[in-house]
């Protein structure tokens, strides 16, 4: 056999090691948070698109949650005012949702365009389509009112398992309205896990710009791969582990609890991280499973 | 009988009034271009907004198509820059493209959350969502080139029909790609009228500042209330319309010539103008009828 | 704005006001009882046919069940049988039975009739077809042996559900079966009430000649526009309502109690009482309402 | 074997005797005329029944199309009115048509409850059901009014095949309407031979007086057992056979050129003439096939 | 009436008199254990195809379940093995199984071959389709492992009742699959029993080489017509009957407790005995019953 | 990066590049023609499977077809009797056909067998099943009579089309019946021809022990990648290919007029040549291509 076919032979194989995982997961949902550094540069763009892509051709039902972060904060300056932070939280008043939300509808078509690209049908949407997110207004961890920022109480699942059966993969912006019909910006982490409990999602991954979680978070070789929830609660009391990762695995942990089989943190500068995780025996990051379970 | 109870029963004989048009279009789709005043006076914005949620409840099923233009205008100007149009359509460089479409969102999003706010179910949809509208570059009259200013070349229509058939109201903001998935700013009257010959639309309405089409556009009392084919297009040619009302009649023309079985010019700054039309024997503004009908 | 025009807006408004109830009812079922007066003038009787007609076209699911009371009697007397009540029930021989199908088989056709006129899809059925009404014989009050007088015991709700779900409007009439298959007149009454139970009808509207419920039944001005259903037994067992007030009273807090979420008890004799209750803020007879409920 | 075993034996064997042409006409559907003596003789009455509802039980899609002919006659009488005919046409005045509906109402309802009580889901329905049966006024063969007597010009084929799809086994008795919604009597051959063919129905039985068709009427030796489409044009225009015949034999050939494979005319006074024509060998009355098909 | 008018009135009687029977059963599950010397001989097998296609034909559900012992130990001699029977089991080595389960498919393959002759839709599967029949290896009575021999541990009925939905008739052999995928030869009598506990099925019914359940085997006119659960369970206890019965009638009891309404012990060698224990009143072979039952 | 990540993201690229195949053949049929070598090998055989398995897991609906040659010798041999070819077709007596159904059915429930393990739905059928394949007898070249070797005259295609329905992958074995219910061998490149015209297949792939169409059959390095329909029949006019290549070109070049897309004549003794010729760019054999399309 010449070179050029053993070659080929190497992909057949790789095609066919995929096949358990395909099988696994066939019309199970999966919900993919994507933010971060993955979303600005524009070659790991293609790449998460093309990894979720793929998971859509394969049988899977992926819906996609991201957020903006960066992307708003250069059109608040550029539009001359000040990116403002309250106890982590951006400072939200009516000027800056309104720019917010537009910068937001424009992150989420250009993914609706990428995703079209690659000749899947995508659609995007926030909370106020359908009423898929509503929320009640978040006061900062210390009491402070940080203005239009949401608290999600309900999701509206219904709206994304419709669009799911009508064969469009959902691409969706965290914006929410509350019961006035206001509109409010909502923690991208926070509507990718809600959502994913809302629609009984069998995966939730969030592609960061992290490597995972850490036993230690100056020892960058204390990456922890897989961590059950009652694990990931010991380590949360323990104080190990750093505040910003708190919140993250207190979602994680309360995604399981509520159904979803496992979550995820990738870290999204990989190519293909999404893929490598699924698809092969490569683990990538940190997986957060049931207790009993191990990877 | 007291007066009381004698207004009463006028508001009855009103909804009875209403039946034999409720019945004539139950279950046909109607397209609402909605632009120009209509959308930046608040109260005439409410006001469509409860007519065409009203044509939803009793059984039509309303698309709406909406423009953005002096929305967009001002926010190209707060980004700096001079809005410049050449034989009327507006030069569209990347930058201003960008911005029209976050405009244009923002405007679409809000449409839905005043739909939902009346309790039905609305979803926001571009050119890009499924690939609704895809397009080519349209030059302007005089063969120059204006940027990012599509022509629709196709609507697939089954995005609209799967959202209908799923209860959603659709809002359609009239972006669209080329075959390189670039994206493009589109005409909303075009847009509107593409997509009401591509889904098989019984009615067109044109939503505009204008009272309807003048026989002596000099002469405010020789307003048309109706016009066949044939009688348009002898307008057309006779040299007796003015120029911006050339295409427009065109593709009133057009649509009927497509499948539409009746379009509406209608002057949207008289309130409940959609209504007054469809529910009521008074005639608003000029109806384009199929060669042979009478109003 | 000239005079005309602002008539048309004020017909608009009435449009406009009918939405939120349009909303609220949408495909809920709703049971209308037409009996007594309101059968036997002409003009009367197409007004509460186009109000049912209405709440089928605007998106409730109506099912009419009438009487016919005083043509049977007519219908007797002219095959020269003597009317003949017993404790206030008609002493039905096999004979006035055959005549009372007969009649109450013409009221039926005659309402299809004039639905379908409306050009809305009716079907008459009585409680043979599909075994709609299942009896047993029901004595007097006193225990007296009066015919074939049937006291319903089942209501096959599939035949009516599977008929709304081809778009028909089912008309009953109150003719049962027993055991034996022997043919039975029920009170109009009874059945609507025991349709509206099995058929977890939203609403169950009683059409009669009387205004309503009234404290004192001497005075007319004492009329309830609401009563809870503990109100009601508190009436009841108060002694203060008269005795023919008592088992429709009786059914109507049954029929709460069974799911029915309201019953009106509407004056037939009032044009379009049935629209007036439900679209606008008039209030028209008396509503039961479930404990805890405001009108 | 004991001849008690014998004889089961041979009950089976009838059974599957039937098999072939059970499985021949599965979810096919039969119109049965029934009428004449057929429904006078309560033993005959029971008889149809049953062979009708085991069409159904076992796969055909059966609806039965009365008369009332005799019974009308009584019941007019019976009102003190003279039954009058013209050209063989009962002359129908108002108040004719108005007993006339009753009785044929009657007698629905009553095939219903039988069918009903051998375990069938039935329902009765006349031409006013959902616009079933539209009609224009008949003029007699000589030209003359005869009243309220209709001549088919439409069958709404969308109801019965509605509630043949809700397993219903429909009856239809033969009172149609015009344009203007007036009530009108028709002709029950006439209509089981329109709905045959509006239906698409497989098989078209008329149950009558006679036992078929005589070569010559006055031997009753000559009936004829099958007949061609070509062959009976033949008959007819050969003057061989009776005046009545010729609309009748007239009405089975149009049955076959619009569709229908099969006509029987049976002789409804042999019990189970219609099982016994459909499923064993003995032929009973007579049969119109299409050209070039034999028995 | 002549003689022969006479003899198809009887015919049609007996076709009348099974309407009860078809009426009870419609569109419910019988499974039917075909086996013994009713599949050697070419007329039983005839008579038992007719049988189950006429179960077909009038609305059951039949799913037939075969076996193929004397069949197996003529190809197993064929081949110059000598078939090998411990505690009354088959010892099944490799070589064995694979001539098995070849002499099992071309049964089921030719059953499959008479039932479409009979214009009815099979479809032959084993326990491998859909992996139909998942099983263990089952030891002898005394404890010894006997080669490939299954015990059936989990039925997917799904397969059945899909292929039910698509109007096959499923002919059923007995072979099955383990956890490692190996193949297993499975007591066609326990394939049905655990058949028509997975699928619910209404009947069950073995046609067997017996006349049924005896009360003293060596009394052939001891023969019991009826049993219920409790009966049958006394009679196993009691010692009374053979040992081969005993597996036999407790299988029929735990299909009974598993929701099968009755289970028939046929004897396969009387012509029709399938029919005509459904279809007459003639009992035939031992009916097993729920307790509180009568026949 | 390290080494063992840089191999883990080839994996990844090798997934994308399959991501246009899949998409291109999203629910499309290919029907897979299974003999020769590749069925004798155990190794290639799990290959072939796996292949098979993964196209319906990502969205294909493969149907395979397979044949049993030199399995069948094999057994006729070993019951003691001769193989006999006449014009290269297998003489086919009762009792050889008996075996050869017997053998084909055994290979069939194996290749079940073969892919339930891998986890997906699959359903073993022939031709008897649902009358799937109905032949004449079909003589050789020379006219001569070789017995039970069968001629497709119809394929009852929706048989495949409700199990796919059903989410089976239906695997065929090539017997058939003719109109009296004899049992015939076909041959299984005819067999899986004439199923691909039938189902409407986008692809028809014969696995077989060529590596495919030669230019000069003597020279191995003529091996022709890709041909038009028009350049397949100037081949066979040309005299240029050999005898046994005749027939299927000519079975290649109908399956394509007749609707099939592309037919793929594959070499199955290389390990996933399925996967090969329709993920990756390496072209596998020799295609069969519309004409005016190119590779």
């Amino acid at each position: 056999m010449d070179q050029d076919m053993q070659q080929y032979l190497d992909k057949a194989e790789v095609l066919i090691e995929a096949l358990t995982y395909i099988q696994r997961f066939n019309r199970k949902i999966i919900v993919v948070k994507y933010g971060g550094s993955a979303m600005l540069d524009e070659e790991l763009q293609k790449n998460v698109i093309k990894d979720v892509t793929f998971l859509k051709l394969v049988g899977f039902k992926p819906i996609i949650v991201h957020g903006g972060g960066k992307e708003i904060s250069k059109w608040v300056s550029k539009a001359g005012m000040e990116p403002k932070f309250i106890d982590g939280l951006r400072v939200t008043d009516a000027e800056t949702m309104e720019i917010a939300e537009m910068v937001l509808n424009k992150v989420n078509k250009n993914l609706v365009r990428m995703v079209e690209e690659l000749g899947v049908r995508a659609i995007g949407v926030s909370g106020k389509d359908g009423g898929l997110l509503r929320v009640d207004k978040k006061l900062s961890m210390t009491g402070q009112d940080v203005g239009f920022v949401g608290d999600i109480k309900k999701v509206n699942a219904e709206v994304l398992l419709d669009l799911l059966d009508k064969d469009f993969l959902p691409i969706v912006c965290p914006v929410g309205i509350d019961d006035d019909y206001n509109t409010y910006n909502i923690n991208a982490d926070d509507a990718a896990y809600s959502i994913a409990k809302a629609v009984h999602a069998e995966k939730l991954a969030f592609l960061s710009d992290i490597e995972g979680v850490y036993r230690d978070y100056e020892d960058k070789s204390s990456l922890i791969t897989a961590l059950t929830v009652d694990q990931a609660n010991e380590l949360i009391e323990s104080g190990a582990i750093s505040g910003g990762m708190i919140p993250k695995l207190q979602n994680c942990v309360g995604a399981i609890e509520n159904g979803v089989s496992r979550v995820h943190i990738l870290d999204g500068r990989i190519p293909h991280c999404l893929l490598l995780e699924i698809f092969t025996k490569k683990g990538i990051g940190t997986a957060i499973l049931r207790n009993g379970e191990e990877d």
